[in-house]
């Protein structure tokens, strides 16, 4: 059976034990021959060939249901459920996305997911839901599939201790492949790697420990046989069970089981060697944020590196994490003890760093409240990935952390316009201790003025001014400033001389520069890299609203979006020099 | 001794066992009086008398550090460390709160603690940066103190896996009370459960499963003499160790014993009876909320109610709680597992409603974009206590719900003004499948006006005109309504003829309306209960930003408070009628 030729998992279940090994081997191939093209999650995929085929000969979808923890894993699923075009004719390697999604595929797609650990709970409402229905476990299973590191973010921990309290049909598939993104860190996978020694016998058993009795180990984990045999077992069962399988990542393709870090994720690669395709010489923010942090501790200074389990997204691969030494600290994924023991260290009087993406920073939304705002320590966050273009998944849209910690009390929000500024904004908010400080480490590439910032921001909420005009002042945050700039530009060729604001803070306002421009400026345009909708230009719309002053605010709309092409919705949302300079022409009536 | 003259926890370390158990009793019964008269924690502060006596007794404070997790067990703590008046004088009981807060005690309360869960991690940053400053156990010791049902708490099982892999002292203490608010639910007490009963000699062990390798059981956490000697055990060890207490929630206090659900939390009572001092007569929206969903349970709805912990909030006692039967949810202390579940269910067919504190929701934020948002899954929320007045500690404050919920696209968030109005909207949200639909539940008092609404909000983003008038506007959101009424009838009064508007809807704006306001209003006044920094009204600003109508926005600013006068607070915020009138009045050169 060639791969071509599945179009639905009836498919899968015609084929005998040979066949299905032929089929995974197919897979791997073609998995293989995409990324390398494409790029993407590669070693994740390459190690679950054998268990999604199991899964897909046993359980019947879309009558059973299975949920893909963060469904970076779920290439394989697609290539079984009618989509294998997109894997083996180039022409069609973007018919899909890089997560299930039931826009995608209704019948086989659960959910669109792409944050971690959310899917035991997710499948726990659908067991629930069946319970309700009367429909039993025989006739609907209920297949969790979780691993590569998400086990233990906070809201899997929680979902498994109620899975254990279900009653009914609950199948966790825990793919154990020891790793997260980068090496596991935490305890419990000290238990998983002695069950792994004992055959799954060990008495201490963190699954039975919260509560779910009934556990199988397969210690072989990419071959299909035993896989089938342990599915079929628990197909149909009444019962919560966990199924723990030892797979590779990276299985079958040496550079991926060689370098599991990196191709965790990878670029376009050459197949033979495995190095990328393409190695870009361009400066990046990571880099430019761990040599800063590196130098910082050579020197002696108190502080310490934070990663929440993507330690890459700050530029600390293993070299550095090696010379960080005890100054880094990954807390895996768990965003929220991430934050937490940041509040920790900055209440014994240390220097905690956090870097993370804007979109995972949303799972630890009550620690920046509770932990640090009401505590007014001054632990330092560098949001990386926020803004329009940095992510184009609807999983991963980096649109929300301005609403989120520029609204809370206490926080100060910077947002550095450059290399420079960036610099001096981390120096000082690493100097300083009277607030807590997040930085919107810029997301459009790296620009470098030559210009010399401020080293003191400890007078807060007060703007930059970067051009002095009048009738029209424009304000544009962090890495819109250059757009901002050519509005102006495109204003002046047409004979309005506009002022030029970096405002530097989300968090506040320059209240006496706001009311200044009042005596000259009829209209005050904000720009932002992020919703509009609970954001920073709102703040200044909301100043000015009952003076005579007119206000457009720029950003990004109130609607998800699924891989789209940033530059077209910039135009979209008027976020170009032309359209801008447009608007206020017609709002001056000029 | 007298509890009187202890001043400091030196003066309970000169005790020996039978003072100390005597000074417990005089804590016990000083315990009963004030919160006989004040309430408050009854149930849990009486569980942990000996357990905190011992701690004080063998760790040394301030140079060692306890950490209280949500910090309401933390009232004998208060008495040991300088506080004694605050419990012992009826004229001092309000001299502190019901937190540990270091602005009350900077050498004794670490933390400003009130959700739940957060102290693993937050302990593990007082390590960390101790470990580094190359600070052994020996001269300074992290004590956790956690339990009453918070260690299923994401953020603490998290906290737990990274405390695992710290490599030096962490002691933490586990209050196995068996309950929680309620009680507990999770596949993880059965495993307490099973150590309690072989005496802390099963194999199978959450923490050690968890990676805490050391793990000591004291079966008779109410008598202090076997919780010093384990204390002084494990003071200055240089690795992670679990000491697992059992305590009897309410020990001492017969009522208390035997009520633990209404003694978790009690109003002022009759010590002799243990009744309530005060039974209110008047209508709550909790009770409301639970005969109108076990209404429809009753008449086969295929409704799911869900609580993280906390049914009281949604009158589910244990009476409503066997009446709705699988129908009803408790999750534990676990709001992402709650939202992901409820995410689950809706995907399932199902309709789960999640009723949920503004301030704890905030845990849930990811989980509202992600599984909910994200999957356009119509999932209801009902959330209770937002607003200025509902909760008065800076831990627990009602006001971001409405930036929280309301930014986040696709969510359809109401406000009802009234009984009848909520009613109304839950029966929508419920009949719905279209949306994710959170409710405010108001937080003013029930107000009926015996009116009847509309049953469709499927038109969305309508407001509804209660007078129209001209020149200005008052568009006033839920609970807030009969404060934009007065202010209108004040405005009258000043012969202005204003409009009022019912908004209904806090996620979106009536363009149309609003629009049409420009013909005859010069002023548009927004009036919602909660924060102004990424409300509801910085979006009625934002969209006149670039016209001619003035906007004046009224809510919360942007500060934390604590144990604030709500009145007095409204007062400084212009949040009464004449203010806003006088306001308008000059905003109008009238």
């Amino acid at each position: 059976m060639n791969l071509q030729d599945i179009h639905s998992p009836a498919d899968v279940k015609k084929l005998d034990m040979a066949q299905l090994t032929d089929l995974a081997a197919q897979m791997r191939k073609a998995l293989i021959e995409k990324l390398s093209v494409t790029g993407g999650h590669v070693g994740p995929n390459l190690g679950v060939v054998e268990a999604t085929l199991a899964m897909h000969y046993v359980f019947d979808m879309p009558k059973d249901k299975i949920v893909y923890d963060v469904s970076h894993q779920s290439y394989v699923h697609k290539m079984l459920t009618g989509r294998a075009l997109a894997f083996t004719d180039p022409a069609h390697y973007d018919d899909v996305t890089g997560y299930t999604n039931p826009t995608e595929s209704p019948d086989y797609d659960i959910f669109s997911l792409g944050h971690t650990s959310s899917s035991v709970a997710l499948a726990a409402g659908l067991a629930k839901q069946r319970d309700l229905k009367g429909i039993s476990g025989k006739e609907e299973n209920i297949v969790c599939f979780i691993g590569d590191g998400s086990i233990t973010g906070g809201v899997a921990l929680e979902g498994i201790d109620n899975v254990a309290t279900l009653g009914s049909n609950y199948i966790l598939v825990f793919n154990d492949n020891q790793m997260s993104i980068a090496e596991n860190h935490g305890g419990v996978y000290r238990d998983f790697d002695a069950l792994r020694e004992t055959n799954g016998t060990d008495p201490c058993n963190f699954f039975k420990a919260m509560g779910i009795e009934d556990y199988r180990y397969v210690p072989y984990g990419n071959d299909v046989e035993p896989l089938v045999k342990v599915f079929e077992e628990v197909k149909g069962i009444d019962h919560p069970v966990v199924v723990h399988i030892d797979t590779q990542k990276g299985e079958g393709y040496k550079p991926a089981e060689a370098d599991r870090e990196d191709f965790h994720y990878s670029g376009p690669f050459d197949i033979a060697t495995g190095e990328p395709a393409h190695i870009s010489k361009s400066e990046n923010y990571a880099d430019i944020f761990a040599s800063h942090m590196l130098s910082k501790i050579k020197a002696g200074e108190d502080v310490t590196v934070i990663t929440a389990g993507t330690p890459g997204v700050l530029g600390f691969g293993p070299q550095e994490r090696a010379e960080a030494g005890r100054h880094f600290l990954d807390a895996g994924i768990a965003e929220q003890c991430a934050v937490g023991m940041a509040a920790g260290i900055a209440r014994a009087g240390g220097r905690p760093v956090f870097g993370v993406m804007s979109t995972f920073l949303q799972r630890a939304y009550d620690q920046l409240e509770q932990d640090v705002a009401v505590n007014r320590l001054p632990v330092v966050l560098n949001i990386f990935g926020g803004g329009l273009s940095a992510m184009v998944d609807e999983t991963h849209l980096g649109w929300f952390d301005i609403a989120m910690v520029a609204n809370l009390p206490g926080w100060v929000y910077l947002a550095p316009t450059c290399k420079e500024e960036y610099l001096a904004m981390l120096d000082w908010a690493i100097a300083q201790t009277d607030y807590p400080v997040a930085i919107r480490v810029p997301s459009r590439g790296v620009v470098t003025t030559g210009r010399t910032y401020p080293t003191d921001y400890s007078d807060l909420d007060a703007y930059m001014v970067e051009r002095r005009g009048d009738k029209v002042a424009v304000i544009a945050a962090g890495d819109m400033l250059p757009l901002g700039a050519k509005t102006c530009d495109k204003l002046e060729e047409k004979g309005i001389k506009p002022t030029l604001i970096n405002p530097r803070f989300l968090s506040g306002l320059d209240e006496q520069l706001l009311l200044e421009l009042t005596k000259d400026h009829q209209l005050v345009i904000t720009i932002e890299d992020g919703s509009l909708a609970g954001g920073w230009g709102e703040s200044v719309a909301r100043f000015y609203g009952p003076m005579d002053m007119k206000v457009k605010c720029y950003g990004i709309d109130k609607q998800l979006r699924n891989r789209f092409d940033p530059a077209e919705v910039a135009r979209a949302l008027h976020l170009t020099p032309d359209q801008i300079a447009a608007d206020a022409q017609s709002l001056l009536n000029w």
